[in-house]
């Protein structure tokens, strides 16, 4: 079995994510959407809120969702992953992702990394960008999932 | 009458920034300086003295400066601008600006951006980059305007 | 009256293209559509034919269509343009427009280049795109007009 | 099963290439190397050498070599291919291969493309580079399969 | 004799730092690495300490460390520097470096900066990354020098 | 002695090339500028015009101007240079660069590639574009050293 692991803060999940995640449906048995706990700190939803945000919007049954904290490549090892997945959306994105994937391959070169190409629609989107527009009082439709447009209006009227 | 908005934090207002506003007064009847007031926490100078700078540094009659909050677009439609001006320096600012552009177009259909590129011995300068020159202790001449400049000593001789 | 020049070789226009017209006829008053005679001999089309396609595909009253030939800024001067119209697509294109406004400032400062960015969903568009995918028997629905979509059709089909 | 579809010239095939084969198998039941015709005439081997060069180096039975012409999307859905592979090398691929990618989903939607980063030493290999060392009398070992460095050195040998 | 000034943090060294430490030998007759004093508060190890660690990793007769305060571009002109030595590593890096090499020449035309390319196989290396795999309980073989190793055991163990 | 290389074809030397030549002085004992052969046949100059063009504009006593053949690596070497020369102008040059310099770097480890960044004013100056600028009518002051100038004159009144 295929087995491919999409890692990253999901602070919170965006279209864009959704987008790469069902691309990969299409390659791998199964993917796990491994949601980083050391970034918890920094984030605007708590861990739990983020994975449960994700589970409400991809109810798909080939799709797993978990929490993972060390190094992504060994949390890889332990499920048996055959790749490590991760969307590119432009330019900026690259030499990040390549660091990132060099940095993995010498610390397991089992694991592969691939990357899989975001929606033209969805270059633009980003979890930090889609948490500026909100506290700027902009709309989230189409940007995020419906269950995650009411959370984040929750918190951004709260905060005024 | 044709609008352009030119938005930022102008933490201090530039040389650099002070080139791209007179190259779009070429193309437009009213230029408005748009200072944000969302980043008012991060900055060096409060907004009304980035806006009192920029008064000074700028005395031409086709141009506004003006504090806004909320999204630049909405903004932006407020006061029936045709455009969103932007600076082009560097490959840096591309992926961000196309990231703005793209954004901003999903938000309203209506308004369009565009990019003016700084002249090549600009090209090194950012409003960061002359607050990591000041506090170093180095020389500001033609990187800012005069006033900006004497402000900037005020503040990095008072700290230390 | 301030009028934007928009500079290429439209061999053939695509969508791409109309996109940026479109856009920057908010910006100006007129916009001259430039077909540059000096590249007609690597051009699939003959100069006339490309100018005779563009004016099919755009029929609005405040374009022209022309060509010329020589430096694109010499030619901007004589028909008192305000500025010079760019499309910016992806990095790649960024290198060699900042190469090319740097020179026509170089050459002639009054006269000024801006950029304007094309739709998401014609990010992937270039002339030469659309002649691979045609001279490959692909369908060139959405990526060029219709008339040009006919014209592609009947020079393919005569080539094999 | 899930089928990759690997497009190229392969004039000739590298060590860069393999590297990225190899990885490939990890993801797919089966690796189809599609060499391309329709570049023919601008290569140096003939596509019958290319593929026979390339089934030489590659002795795995998940490998299929065969060559295509036409749209290399149409192709892949003919073999019922999942996803066409690149291999991304330094951010000039980027854009070619993001406009190589939009393209295609835009042709047909249901083959994803995914992208797999070459070892760090082999960044700097292209087939045009290989060729540009051969013709200067430089060494091949490391850069190529030892097939190919004897083939190389036929053609250079006889050309001067 | 021709001097040329290292800067930077070196929070800490890694094998990257050494990689082009060793190469700037080969073209200047001293190399002064020069550890910048004013970036203290943000780093994981005391100035001192990080000095210390580059001198226990680099034992060659003509390299010279200290620390700097102030513009590095004044501190290279009190020690009589032909040129400031940066690395390069990828695109990312270039256009701050670009921004930096033309700041400082502006502020002082006499002295140059030249660039040099890290070992493909550092490509990846950044002292912000070392952290990183340390923290989250990575191996640091390779990647820093041994006595550095040692020393991020000692904090990493002490922080969990 | 230092001995630095800078290889190129010079078809024909620029102001950018000369700004890279000037600064390299400072840095080595004498620079090599060297003129390659094989790609006489794509030049608008023959080789020992590009020769003497460069000894007219380039006056100095540490410089030499020679032709070589085959891979410049082993040009170098025998030679006995410590370092090749590049300049950098943007990010476009980067990514030829970077191949340029890890290829060398494999095909001989003792030469250093060292990169220079070439004046702000001079960063949209390419020998392709003096040429473009040229046949198209314009003027090169400023782009070219005067005699290259005249050279230039020569040959595009000639041809029309």
């Amino acid at each position: 079995m295929k087995i491919g692991i999409y890692p990253g803060s999901f602070d919170p999940i965006t279209m864009g994510h959704i987008d790469v995640i069902e691309r990969a449906l299409k390659m791998f048995d199964k993917v796990i959407v491994a949601v980083g706990e050391h970034t918890d700190k920094k984030c605007l939803f708590p861990k739990d809120k983020r994975i449960e945000m994700i589970k409400e919007a991809l109810d798909e049954k080939n799709i797993e969702v978990e929490s993972f904290s060390g190094l992504v490549i060994e949390y890889a090892k332990k499920k048996q992953a055959t790749a490590l997945i991760r969307g590119l959306r432009a330019v900026s994105d690259f030499d990040y992702e390549f660091q990132f994937a060099l940095m993995n391959r010498k610390l397991d070169s089992d694991i592969e990394t691939i990357f899989i190409m975001t929606r033209g629609m969805y270059c633009y989107l980003s979890s930090s960008i889609v948490k500026e527009v909100a506290s700027l009082g902009g709309k989230l439709k189409d940007l995020v999932p419906e269950n995650v447009e009411k959370e984040m209006k929750n918190i951004y009227s709260a905060k005024t």
